[in-house]
């Protein structure tokens, strides 16, 4: 099976060929074809919003998806949430002499794929190669362009008290996808990871809802951690409702015997929207018609005291705090 | 000595501490202080450049620089030779668990001092944390956006025979640097990378010169690997003068013991530029004015034959094909 040689990141021959029968081959677009050291691009006239991010996932094949798949749901995702329509992604790779050619091309279609789904193209890149034992197979970072519609201005600045909270499905799937298929791991599932675009509901959201404050994507660090950098050194708090909260039975029972909290794991394809209360139900009604936003619920509130923290209100009825953790649950998770 | 643990790439408590403490200590703008997923930009009605590059060089620290300045300044550089003022650049960290906090300030630092100097600011980043082993120190990947003033429309396309080449100043100073600088090599040297941003002299270039063609920055590969893409598939050729090729004596006192020809090595501050002849005289001129332009000089010009190919007119009188090579001189030059 043919390898990845140091050559291929030369920028010589074998990078070229490299370029020519994987990337180009996948990633067809004009843009991308001149191969200069950057892409021109036509933009109106107005915002844009730019992302970036680095995948560094492992293992890099899991259920429901591959390390190309989550690089450009990932960025399209971190576009989406802030109101825009992406329109273009980058791609730099590092890969790890000795990996497998044809599981890079499998990674690029994949990659490939997911752009056509979202209407993003692919317009630029680089390839890095680095010795063997300088990286784990491959690291993909995708930056990315969208613009922001007119009028469209989504900010933590904009919540007020009394609005409410909307998560677009079950979390932890992606997760415990990942801690599953690990090697250390021999428990049998079916559950597979959430990665995917979420572009398509959350672009329907902001052109017919006008109440909408702002949007997340709970990746790493999960519901809690976008929640707390809401209400972080602000004059209001947000409380949860323990049974709103959507997680599949499959989940439940991989974190529960591990003492996993759901709120805390990454997903790869769901939003947190905070909107108008008024608002709420139709925004509801509007995500739960996509087939990735049926599980969707309003799962809290912004709520007066206590000021700056995320409570719970648990199935008891009782109250608990929900803090940022310090440490790493799960590493590489994305 | 501090150093990176896994949980500073977890998204939670001592991700947040890195980024308040390192990177908006440093990269202080408005856009990234918003800390949201992706940062809104305004941007005029036109046409943007959009680059990216993973910067995985060894060593991390080397004489003119480290690869905090490489990354800002090779991103930069590649909008600049699109023709692009450089506005906007991403900022995405791959560091392996253990490595100094006390070294990442410092290349935060250099990054910092770069985009000032270049007039870009960092507006969006993202920090991953691999094992130890399963990357070397850090890697950055840079994403830049830059706007192509109205009128510039550089590109391979518009070279026409006749044409003059111009190579910015002395090459081979950033490959000879980074050789001499990693352990296994004892020869001492003054040499230092020529690592540097040169969109100031790209600008002014633009500005006031109509008949610049196309310019490239020769990063790896060097010049013989750009003039090649140029001539590619082209009904011309290129032929360069082996007696005007700007480099230094050091430069030339490291290569020709090792066997290693300077058109082939990595530059990090430099750019060739294709400009109508009538027009070469007073380009020279207008980049000679700049520091790092002074050893500017025309290297050649574009044939009607041999076309597709580039030679080289040697001090014998004789003419050379350089060809691309497809094996890797340097590995993590860049």
């Amino acid at each position: 099976m043919a390898k990845i040689i140091k050559a291929h990141g030369s920028g010589g021959q074998y990078s070229r060929e490299l370029v020519r029968d994987i990337f180009l081959k996948h990633f067809d677009n004009q843009a991308l074809a001149e191969l200069s050291d950057a892409a021109i691009l036509p933009l109106e006239k107005g915002r844009i919003a730019f992302a970036t991010d680095s995948h560094v996932i492992q293992p890099i094949f899991y259920p429901g998806g591959n390390i190309g798949k989550l690089a450009v749901a990932g960025t399209v995702n971190d576009l989406a949430v802030s109101g825009a329509v992406p329109k273009y992604l980058s791609c730099g790779l590092i890969l790890e002499e000795g990996f497998d050619l044809e599981d890079l091309e499998k990674i690029v279609l994949s990659m490939a794929e997911t752009a056509r789904l979202t209407g993003v193209k692919i317009v630029t890149g680089d390839t890095k190669v680095v010795g063997h034992g300088e990286a784990d197979k491959i690291y993909i970072n995708t930056s990315g362009i969208g613009i922001i519609p007119e009028n469209v201005d989504l900010s933590p600045k904009n919540i007020q008290i009394g609005d409410s909270i909307i998560l677009s499905g079950n979390i932890g799937d992606h997760a415990t996808a990942i801690l599953l298929a690990r090697e250390n791991f021999t428990v049998h599932s079916t559950i597979q990871s959430d990665c995917h675009p979420i572009n398509a509901i959350t672009e329907k959201l902001i052109r017919e809802i006008s109440g909408v404050r702002v949007m997340r994507d709970p990746t790493r660090g999960g519901v809690v951690t976008v929640l707390n950098e809401f209400v972080e050194n602000r004059n209001f708090g947000i409380r949860l409702f323990e049974e709103t909260i959507p997680v599949s039975q499959e989940v439940m029972g991989v974190c529960e015997p591990l003492g996993l909290d759901p709120l805390y794991l990454a997903n790869e394809g769901k939003f947190i929207c905070i909107v108008a209360r008024e608002e709420a139900v139709k925004s509801l009604e509007l995500i739960q018609c996509f087939d990735r936003g049926k599980e969707a619920r309003i799962i809290g509130e912004v709520i007066e005291n206590p000021k700056s923290k995320v409570l719970l209100r648990t199935q008891l009825g009782t109250d608990r705090v929900l803090n940022v953790l310090s440490h790493e649950i799960l590493p590489r998770i994305c």
